[in-house]
């Protein structure tokens, strides 16, 4: 890490702002240079020490940075791109903290074009309900996998100083290509997140009536934490990731029918079969995991 | 909790077990008397002091008792309660800690029909993926609420004695008629099992391929945790809520096509406010228990 010696992180929310504590806590020697439109936000980073220096614009920002990671949400990521194109240094090296990738080459491969500044993809799998400045903390990369994508046009040598930042600030790296990181998180993670938002309207349904809260568990309370993300955030990942996702609704939605048919027909054995073959698949992915060091 | 002299648990798993630890950490002067079919699962519990006595013989443990609390999956209740029937004191009050309730009224107020032994349905919304006298824990009750179900059958001083019994084990007690809370649950709880094992078979399916552990992130593992619960216990619970759980099938499922048509045709303004307005339906659920009391 000692051959960056300045690094610039765009937006200062939830991301932007644990990678900026990840550095200075592990002991980056360079320089954080911190970004956030508003000033507010700006203050806040300084006293809380997100980053060493931080202002409101973004081209003084990334002057001089070796490295330019930008965590705002990630259909914003090509406009802000855009914006301190002309003030990149020759060499730098763009990544992002963005959940949708195939679009992300696509845009800013097309805005770096006829620059010395090369991108590569990143997706630390990690995050919260919680968003924003406040929620930022040392240790959310800690341990958690972060994906990096590139394509034929990514020189080797930007993905791997890529992959050293991330392994710096705590993550195990792999590495895909932009297409398949999509179908996989659509599976893995929006999936996941429109369920949890669906699951959380559900107990506003006309037809209750009770005192509901009362009757919301620890199972319920788990299966809808994922709903209290940043609307605006999903939204983005969402709409640049429709394809895959429609493709995964299809998948459940199909899948659901069939266990509404298994009830229906009261199928008891098949469908405790079903419920034994998840148990299994899921305490197995689990623990892979925990065998390659991640926390549950 | 002093007029009840002897207190017999039948079923010695997280539930049974956790309210033996509770009644005897909380200072529960009389006698608690365990069953257990296993004479394993007898030696663990007398090992870890779940029960003062124990042994593999039902209707000598509820010899005597002046409470019985069924703790086994939801539809052996009714045999076991059969089984025991004619050795039960006159007077005594039987509850349980089953998931479903309309059903159980019907069958077990049929078995007791003749005897001078009352019947009161309990349902603490406690539990954990976990299952077995091996997860039994003190504190599974410690705030958690606890429905009490009857109908006109009841008698209102067997009503009071189970909530002294669950308000001694920590827990909040509300009353509601089996019916209701039926319906409720299949909404809060069962229909949120379900999703949670479909959506931990759907990173199973064949047209994945990459690595996928890596990808499944803290929102994933909490979206599926719920899938490693007891497949024979889900079964029982699906199989006697079968009306309202496919009542619920039917309403996710809507629910679902209508956010696929809203993503298919990109009307990303309209997806946003819903995800805007469950994120805040879950946050004020929770933030109702939490003013009532409950943990997150």
């Amino acid at each position: 890490m000692h051959a960056e010696k300045k690094i610039a992180i765009l937006g200062l929310g939830l991301m932007g702002g644990s990678l900026g504590l990840a550095l200075k806590g592990r002991g980056y020697g360079g320089c954080v240079q911190g970004y956030a439109r508003r000033a507010e936000t700006v203050r806040h980073a300084l006293e809380h020490g997100l980053c060493d220096h931080a202002g409101s614009e973004a081209p003084e920002a990334v002057a001089d940075a070796d490295l330019v990671v930008v965590c705002v949400p990630v259909l914003s990521i090509p406009s802000l791109i855009r914006e301190v194109r002309g003030a990149l240094k020759p060499g730098a090296v763009i990544t992002d903290v963005g959940s949708t990738k195939a679009w992300l080459h696509a845009e800013v491969e097309k805005i770096l074009d006829g620059t010395k500044v090369s991108f590569v993809g990143s997706h630390p799998v990690a995050g919260s309900e919680k968003s924003g400045a406040e929620a930022a903390r040392s240790d959310l990369y800690a341990g958690a996998r972060c994906v990096l994508t590139g394509n034929e046009a990514t020189p080797e040598p930007a993905m791997l100083r890529v992959a050293t930042l991330w392994n710096f600030a705590g993550c195990r790296v792999s590495v895909m290509d932009p297409e398949s990181h999509d179908r996989m998180l659509a599976r893995t993670s929006h999936l996941p997140h429109l369920l949890s938002s669906a699951l959380a309207m559900a107990v506003s349904r006309p037809d209750g009536g009770a005192p509901e809260a009362d009757f919301c568990g620890p199972g319920y309370r788990s299966m809808t934490r994922l709903a209290c993300g940043s609307p605006g955030m999903w939204r983005d990942i969402f709409e640049s990731n429709r394809s895959n996702l429609l493709h995964e609704m299809e998948a459940i939605r199909s899948d659901l029918a069939q266990l509404h048919g298994l009830i229906e027909r009261n199928e008891m054995d098949a469908l405790e079969r079903y419920l034994r073959q998840a148990g299994e698949l899921r305490r197995h992915l689990v623990s892979e995991q925990q065998a390659d060091g991640s926390d549950e």
